[in-house]
């Protein structure tokens, strides 16, 4: 024992012990206590994420893949947003979509996954696991993102500024995008052209000129990079976003990101990098070695509200 | 939209929200609110649980799989058993050791799971992902358990009463086993052979005289559903447990559990039974149709406690 | 079992029985007797890509997420292009830079998932999960597609375009760019820009002009949806690809694709695009409620040639 | 790419070719020449389990969780039986009962995963996955096994001794047991109360005596274990059998399994043994540190047929 102790770092797990009422932080040092497995990782996320919040000098950038919206996450990516918890957002079209469908006064419905689709066909509901979303919405997503489109001076845009032109003509405060609108935080949206929003600027552009460069964004992701004096990534979901985020690092000299969360059901052995793990990322130069990291495997809709909660508790009674 | 409410159980997605400090349950509930993916599972998770501990004429029983002990959640399972949350358990073989390795005074460790292998074999370090386990502790184990094995009177018992016998002759009240003997909850563990407290028992009658019928324990686990004016099951994880626990009511005229948690990251698609839904225990008659029922997909680690301490919260509150 | 027989369509399962040397498709026919389980969905997947590849009115639109260059499923690929097995391919950024880090001269690497990744970095090797690629093939990369960039005489492309172009400019007949440029195959990648491609785009139009639209290729694909007699979608992983596709078909008046192969390993519980069933895409009218349909849940690399092989051997049978 | 190739082993990814007609080794090979992810696991597997089968003087040892029968997967094993492949089998329970239904004359049948299982149930089938299997072949079941028990003459036993009495009165040449019987390859089933046949057989000593003792099982393998000149294990799934044949490695002073092959979908990071790597084995001294080893992520009932194939396509054609 006294070997193994000098050997390897070394403390005894302590078994998470549950009494009262407890806070969501409280909950989440408990496991700490333990620290093996899933809990001991969702307790670092935790610590690193809390740090990262803290820290005013670091850059933060979310990565959005999956469908947050659709899972009820929306204002909790308001909430990073509006707080300052993070400053830059990169995100999936699916994402900006839903949060859109929202914002213009639709809804998403508590459904099941045993529907049955063919009937939902039928009945023009759109499935998205188990929530339903009718046709109709994206018929009132027409009308009121051609009126946007409309309203919007500037005749070649950036993705970038498309979407904060989008975000700044909405009302609902509780959308992503007019967040990050009225916060200045920028969201990049790398496959924007894989979105109902896409599809309908290209629609628009049939008829109007309203030009898009995907490619301008890229360059404000890494003057970003280039500029941050620490930086962070939080990855939920891999997709898109987690590789545009690591990849924009890449070309500058900083030698990879300084803090890495990444919540993922995705895994290595398929070889793609949605499920890479974070360390791969530092022989690329992506994640810097001596980086806080921590992968939680798991489903975001589950394990990052936790992780918000806990750190808002944590910042909560700090001050 | 109206047909679809007509036709459909309909309810919009409300967002997780968070602000200042959340209790634990208070967290469940947004989730509640969203209802959508692992969030809602989750929240639907707490719903059941809390209903099943309300209901003092229900037989509850737990399956564990997995290692939950090196893991950190031992007390959660004393909880469950001392709070008579639960009143029957069945287990891998596993889980008893590891809970016996404590009670005889050893500790496991956090460790990494990216450690040498080859290393913490020469150091006589036993991995458990990322919690190491000294040899040592297993030399100890076999010094106590011969000495319980001594002490055990009868000489011809069920795996079910060995297992109560040497629970109280234990002196850890955060033991499972002591606790389990102290609350006079049966531990069944069908595999018993398949660990190491069987491995000792064999080495022990090499020379003693102790028969252990691993049969008789179906037996009292099926009068245990017979009896049952309710029954439900919670299974963290699959494995034998799993099984176990279904079979014994298959037998029964009862027609199946009458409620059914299950958390574990097995998946139906290959065919075992380990990852099959709650849903194909209905064809089985192991599950009743109606019975209330949810599937929570993730690490039991991080979402049992999570679990555990909103059912706390809420009974705690009426309290 | 005579009012099972009349009620559900059964047939018994037959044991797979393996005797002297097989071909692959001698096999998979074996596992169709069996039905069940992967191995089932394994021998379904062949009988309907089987069908796709015959049926040359149907046009068939690939999906390739995932790193399936660095895997060594290059040519797989591009042996379905050039046997015509299908007529569109839509991909990540990344399957295409590793294409081209191949045809520019470079190779990738067998290496470990072991590996020390700070260690690569020391040496200027990037791991992808057990593949090493040196940086060194980036510098080649750079020169090479600049010189291609230079070379394009119209200076304003959609995305497809430029890979067409690209493609033309190479020697390499190995090549998926090259093949689909011989076989007038268009290539559409709607996130080039989160790829090294983009990255070197954006760094040649910081001097030169080479203006690249995103948006047009939507377009394009939406239109070869509407002049489909019959349309097939084979998804290798999820990701943008498998959303470009099935958003394309959704515009038509078509009702969905004819026919569908998916091969991942997500699921569909965290509600993310990616791991969709084929059954949700039906509620959306992306995949037609009768059309043929088989998800095989497992790693591309390992099922994927199989296929391949199986569908190979019936064809060259056949003729 | 010199100083990598001096520190790394190096060999460039070969891209999988396929052009007529591949026998299921040809098609192995070509997965080697890339050695890559999945596709590289499965070459390694299938030349690891050829090199075991060829070592006449290695004990082979297979494990058999997960439900093989009722996927179709009987005569796979029957093979390995009867053709020496391998020495010593450990199953659940579960993989003994539905080759006992198959042996008394029932079938399973090919159905479907979407069924209705409230339904099913009214119909009295049973769901395996996509599997159906009718309550009566139990009823059969019941009558032909408590036949079998009576005309057992030693009144004590062994489960493996039990399991060879229950083999030798099959008439089914197909049948696992009865081939185990008929090679003298002993089965080891730790959890066989966990299953229809230990339901049975507590059933039948209600009236009647026969004796089985759950630890005398371990004892034997331990044996044969001690005895090995080489040993390897064969995991296909994880479960009891996994640990019950790690567990009995781990108790000589042989230092572990020389040689080990893991196919499963279960991973590492829930820390259950289920899915342990191989390499956490090495540190508990239960596989050696130089073994060959491998695992395969995936479904059993798709990968383990191409093992077998390729690896029986090796031997037809040395011999």
């Amino acid at each position: 024992m006294k070997r193994m102790a000098k050997k390897h770092v070394l403390r005894p797990v302590e078994h998470v012990q549950i009494t009262g009422v407890l806070t969501v932080d409280q909950l989440v040092k408990k496991m700490a206590g333990s620290g093996a497995f899933g809990a001991g990782r969702l307790s670092e996320a935790v610590d690193v994420f809390t740090e990262m919040v803290k820290d005013r000098e670091m850059t933060k950038i979310l990565g959005l893949a999956g469908a947050m919206v659709p899972a009820g996450m929306k204002q909790l990516i308001v909430k990073l947003i509006r707080d300052e918890w993070i400053n830059v957002v990169v995100t999936t079209g699916g994402n900006l979509v839903h949060d859109l469908v929202e914002a213009f006064g639709g809804r998403h419905y508590k459904g099941t996954c045993f529907a049955d689709d063919t009937k939902l066909r039928a009945d023009k509901i759109n499935r998205i696991y188990d929530v339903f979303l009718p046709d109709s919405y994206f018929v009132l997503f027409e009308k009121k993102i051609h009126k946007i489109f409309d309203d919007i001076k500037k005749r070649e845009l950036s993705i970038r500024e498309l979407l904060t032109e989008i975000g700044k003509r909405l009302k609902d405060s509780n959308s992503i995008l007019k967040a990050a609108a009225d916060c200045d935080v920028p969201i990049f949206c790398p496959a924007l052209s894989d979105s109902i929003i896409g599809l309908q600027l290209w629609l628009y552009t049939q008829e109007k000129k309203l030009k898009v460069d995907a490619f301008r964004d890229m360059h404000e992701l890494i003057e970003i990079c280039y500029a941050a004096k620490r930086a962070g990534g939080i990855f939920l979901g891999g997709g898109v976003p987690k590789n545009f985020i690591l990849q924009a690092m890449l070309v500058t000299p900083k030698g990879g990101y300084d803090c890495a969360i990444q919540i993922t059901m995705d895994r290595a052995e398929t070889g793609g990098l949605s499920g890479a793990t974070l360390e791969e990322a530092i022989s690329w130069g992506k994640i810097k070695a001596r980086a806080k990291r921590v992968t939680v495997i798991g489903d975001v809709t589950l394990i990052f509200p936790i992780i918000v909660a806990a750190v808002n508790e944590r910042l909560s009674i700090v001050h």
